[in-house]
């Protein structure tokens, strides 16, 4: 495995992949779990060479978040990616990416970001937008493989290579979760135990509208009910969101269908934790 | 010449010249012109093959202005690119560039656009930029060719494919005038036989302000006010604005160096035009 640095030799590398051989690319800010394991060796099924990049992209934090605090350790990023076959791990500069006078930003449509996660966090999707748009750009993967845990970032995604005509297909990869069904975050690492043990209320509010929903509940208003009165039992959880919507425009319904999800977003403590699922899984 | 319809297609074609040839690329809106036709011709010259995008990008039009209007010829337009030895036309579907649910925007520093044509354009460049965008990472042009006319829109396509990444080389191309100095425009069709007269106010109060500095002046304040007074004589004209910036990042200065630009958009009669020309030049 080659990390790389620059961009003109990421650029060069991957223009050098024959046109008959397959590009595949897991962009990710490090901290890599089992959830990034299980993109990587998606990838690494599919393609003939798997770029990795690792880059905790600055435009994509606002104010107050915890860009500083984000874990960084290239190291063991490198010796997991090695172990699974990952041939190059890109690992861009910020002066590179963001030279002095840098100021172009992809943005998405509001109806996409002034919900979920984006009313908390306005000028976060376009951060992530916008330094896909660059990789891809760059890199021109054949295929990227993103986590169904972003589940607003994954339908961005999609609309962005559909919108902007990038050329790269999207591949969708299930949420990881621990064994009590906590969905694998590089965020859990700030929990301490105590919290640890509250976060399990994500995932477990959310099966519990999953097997209503499976049990003849399809009315909206009466599975969020549900979901919210097991949070609010947890002393640990404060709710940020808690919706049920279409895929992949976010609508908003009455009657949950078979494109329907749920999404949520709980702090628990200070550490904000999203979890989300399709209907279609109860 | 082959006229392109479908996006699949152009991108089809363009993935199919092979890495050793290159692909120039020309943007336009139709109506073409000899403004067009130096940079078609300049493409020409420099690529193995040419392809002259005509599409009337309805984004980059505000409410109000002439998207309806806009003159749309594209039986001329291909005779013009045929005489002048364009191997594809590419004449996409307004359905097809913008399905239901398009909805993302390249938008450009606000220093970049909240000043000269921005100012009354508030979105006309993120229009551009979205469709520009969409068309590089189609078709991958090796360069792509730009008049000097818009210099706003050139100084933001350059930064535009520096911050994006997206592999295209703009080339600059001369204003191309009217034997009485006029800039070529499409828009010039608009213009009664008075206010055909009346618009070579705008080439002639550039050239006094170029033959001040060249005479020694090098005052902002000074040159402006000559320009000014000289469109202010003309009763046709209405000012929108006439700046004097350091290209490309649009610093204004109280004096000019060899990388200033005088440029200005002015009304005669109902129809905008604009006009420009870098001091270096002087």
């Amino acid at each position: 495995m080659e990390i790389i640095r620059s961009l003109e030799e990421m650029k060069r590398i991957a223009a050098g992949v024959s046109a008959d051989k397959s590009l595949g690319m897991v962009p990710t800010m490090g901290a890599l779990h089992e959830g990034h394991g299980s993109l990587i060796k998606k990838c690494r099924a599919e393609n003939d060479t798997v770029v990795v990049s690792v880059f905790v992209n600055p435009i994509q934090f606002g104010p107050g978040e915890d860009y500083e605090a984000y874990p960084r350790d290239l190291e063991a990023d490198a010796a997991f990616c090695e172990s699974l076959g990952v041939d190059y791990l890109f690992h861009p500069d910020e002066s590179e990416m963001y030279p002095a006078h840098f100021g172009f930003r992809v943005v998405p449509s509001a109806s996409m970001i002034r919900i979920l996660c984006g009313i908390t966090r306005p000028d976060h999707f376009q951060g992530v937008a916008t330094v896909l748009t660059k990789f891809f750009s760059l890199i021109r993967p054949d295929r990227a493989y993103f986590g169904q845990k972003d589940v607003q970032q994954l339908a961005i995604v999609e609309a962005m290579v559909s919108d902007l005509n990038l050329g790269t297909t999207i591949v969708p990869c299930p949420i990881i979760r621990e064994a009590d069904g906590l969905a694998k975050s590089s965020r859990n690492s700030y929990l301490s135990a105590e919290e640890r043990d509250a976060a399990t209320v994500l995932s477990r509010s959310i099966r519990m509208a999953l097997d209503a929903k499976k049990a003849g509940e399809r009315n909206v208003e009466a599975l969020k009910k549900i979901v919210v009165e097991e949070i609010e039992k947890e002393p640990f959880a404060k709710i940020d969101y808690v919706e049920i919507l279409r895929f992949p425009h976010f609508e908003r319904d009455e009657t949950v269908g078979e494109d329907s999800f749920i999404a949520m977003a709980v702090y628990i403590g200070n550490t904000r934790l999203i979890d989300n699922a399709f209907f279609s899984e109860a």
